[in-house]
């Protein structure tokens, strides 16, 4: 008899048949006699298709209006979800990121939430209604609007289950839960039954694609239970939280992968106490997000390089932001190397496991994959690697570290 | 250097051609020094397809959430614009309804604006800015998105240059003006130059259809210097105004119809003191608009038949009303005709001239259409036709009171 929050992703509510499906199952939560909350993304392609019209007009449309245009495929579905519910005997009652009260920073296309006044949603909720949130969408102290940025339902959902003390957040996509891997790339992948957040944030941030990075990140801030699940089949997903059930055996719980990525090497910096911290504020400020960050200081030199890796898409920014920059930042050239990829390996057994680490360089090496960059942290290991290697790259990876399905049968039963 | 109101609809906007086409149009006043505030509509035919998506789920949408969908529409466009303003080079700032500050009444589908808080706007004009603002959409005091209903947009623009103390409004469209027909029925009618508020509003509310009704109440009401204009042609508009120059010789200054009438007689109601108040007090409460009212009162009968003309839509909402409240009308019976139009002959000069009405009837009664119904004002005189007859009727109305256009050349080299 609790609260819940439900999400549905785009795919979930991808046309007229599939909107009146999720109606149905959020019919079967308040069946069961729970109050729910819930936050939906754009018809499936409907945000892509704005973005398209405004690129028609702009190569550089202006980041405010961009908000203004793609809030409305959330609008969209809100109201058409709102009225299946009406459809089917309940109370429903849509509500625009702004009626929710998502309060954000002021940074379009990429705001965070700020705060919540859960009061407007909690009055429809104490009517007995079922509140169906936009997703994706916030407003600022001065009522601009504004959006969370890809993904962004996902937070929107996690943070609205904070907000409202709710008893679990449903995160309803177009997969049946976490995998080792992406199962269209290793398909002796399996499911996981459970997964930490610290691990969920890993494979969030690797780009595992299933959940929000943010979403998982506020989820562990905020003890939100969380659960992956699909919206297309009936079967159990997989549950995020603090402490997940620890496979025997398995150091490495999943692999992931990124495919974006441009390896940046800013050349000639002067080596000295603050050109690090002078380079990653200067991006920072200009909202560009660099993942890894390798800088090989050699004491004494006068010159070193600095390299990082980001999403390929900010190359163009950063290279604009570098060279607008290169009298203040004083460094010789920037190079960098597209058609890059990111492989991880993630498990929270890593921490008392020596050699994880090397045991995956040995890895791929013997597939003869050339590593570009490393970065490890205390639950995973990630190498950058060229972009047409990644696929190989994750199956060596994968069934090294025991991961493969159909490979543990075969030696159970050995 | 003054401060212009233009409004582009759906047509003007209906692609990305067409938006950087208006843009060009917003430049060109800019250039000419003045500070302007745009209202657009929903592009072409978007909301038509907004509301097939809500008919899909349910044949009786939520009027809140038909105007939460459909509000998306307008935000869209004003999107698409400020953009293609910004490439022209323009500062410009995209503004939905709640966010300029369209305060409305609460009724979803239908509501009027009640106040617009200028500062909302005016803020932007001030640091320069064009203010494209989305029509057809306001809030209500208590957070809730309403629309104004069909045409609405032109109503925002009226409203919106009435609270600005703008110089002009600037009403865009597909057609080049006001015309003496519609063209399209009658080829040999002409585009006036001036019109008066009150000839304008009887034909807008005739289903002339160049503008909304509403919105030139609003101009009449605010002395708004419109002007009806194209966005297809430069070419000189109508100018609506408050007296506008007389045609000399026409009593008659336009020929107007309207296709989707309904005939509906309630029979056998009590002939007493209060029963048409009861009747039309009840319509309008739930919002039906009843167009001509006939009520034959027979001194000394005891019972009486009341009829009335209402769009087509409307019947079913108005048959289900009747049928309610059948006990507390007490009346015997309601019979429909549906398939009826109406014709409307509209001039300034008629309160002065008897007789146009008897000519009217003459005209039709040769052209051997039945009328149903009458209706007059000062300036007009309406019939209700069968539809059938509707443009034979328009054209020997338009040809009797000496507004074809090549006709009147004829007479003039006779």
């Amino acid at each position: 008899m609790g609260l819940i929050v439900q999400k549905f992703g785009g795919t979930s509510v991808g046309s007229v048949e599939r909107i009146q499906h999720v109606a149905n199952l959020i019919k079967q939560e308040v069946d069961n006699g729970h109050s729910v909350v819930v936050v939906v993304s754009a018809m499936g392609k409907s945000t892509d298709q704005l973005a398209d019209l405004a690129c028609e007009i702009t190569p550089r449309p202006s980041p405010r209006e961009m908000d203004m245009l793609l809030t409305t495929g959330e609008q969209v579905s809100i109201a058409l979800l709102s009225m299946a519910l009406h459809e089917l005997g309940l109370d429903a009652v849509s509500l625009t990121g702004w009626q929710a009260g998502i309060l954000t920073e002021g940074v379009h296309q990429n705001a965070r939430i700020l705060d919540i006044d859960e009061q407007k949603i909690l009055r429809y909720v104490e009517e007995g209604k079922v509140v169906v949130v936009a997703g994706f969408q916030g407003i600022t102290r001065e009522g601009q609007i504004t959006t969370l940025g890809r993904g962004g339902s996902d937070t929107t959902a996690v943070a609205l289950a904070a907000a409202l003390g709710a008893d679990r957040c449903d995160i309803y996509t177009d997969v049946t839960g976490v995998f080792t891997a992406d199962p269209r790339i290793v398909p002796t992948a399996s499911q996981l039954k459970e997964i930490s957040y610290d691990e969920m944030l890993e494979l969030a941030n690797l780009g595992a694609g299933v959940l929000h990075p943010r979403a998982v990140e506020c989820a562990k801030n905020h003890q939100v239970k969380l659960t992956v699940r699909s919206s297309f089949e009936a079967v159990e997903g997989t549950e995020v939280k603090e402490e997940a059930l620890m496979e025997t055996g398995k150091v490495v719980h999943g692999v992931a992968h990124e495919d974006q990525v441009t390896k940046v090497t800013v050349k000639g910096l002067k080596n000295e106490i603050g050109t690090l911290a002078r380079l990653f504020n200067l991006l920072a400020e200009y909202h560009i997000n660099v993942d890894i960050i390798v800088n090989q200081n050699i004491q004494g030199q006068e010159r070193t390089h600095i390299s990082f890796s980001l999403d390929t898409q900010d190359l163009d920014k950063a290279l604009q932001v570098l060279e607008e920059h290169k009298a203040q930042l004083d460094y010789e050239d920037v190079v960098f190397e597209r058609e890059m990829a990111k492989v991880s390996i993630v498990g929270a057994g890593m921490i008392s496991n020596p050699g994880v680490a090397a045991k995956m360089f040995q890895s791929l090496a013997e597939a003869g994959i050339e590593i570009k960059m490393v970065s490890t942290s205390e639950i995973k290991v990630s190498c950058v690697v060229p972009r047409k290697d990644m696929v190989k790259a994750v199956q060596a990876l994968h069934s090294a570290f025991g991961l493969d399905r159909v490979a543990e049968k075969v030696s159970a039963s050995n």
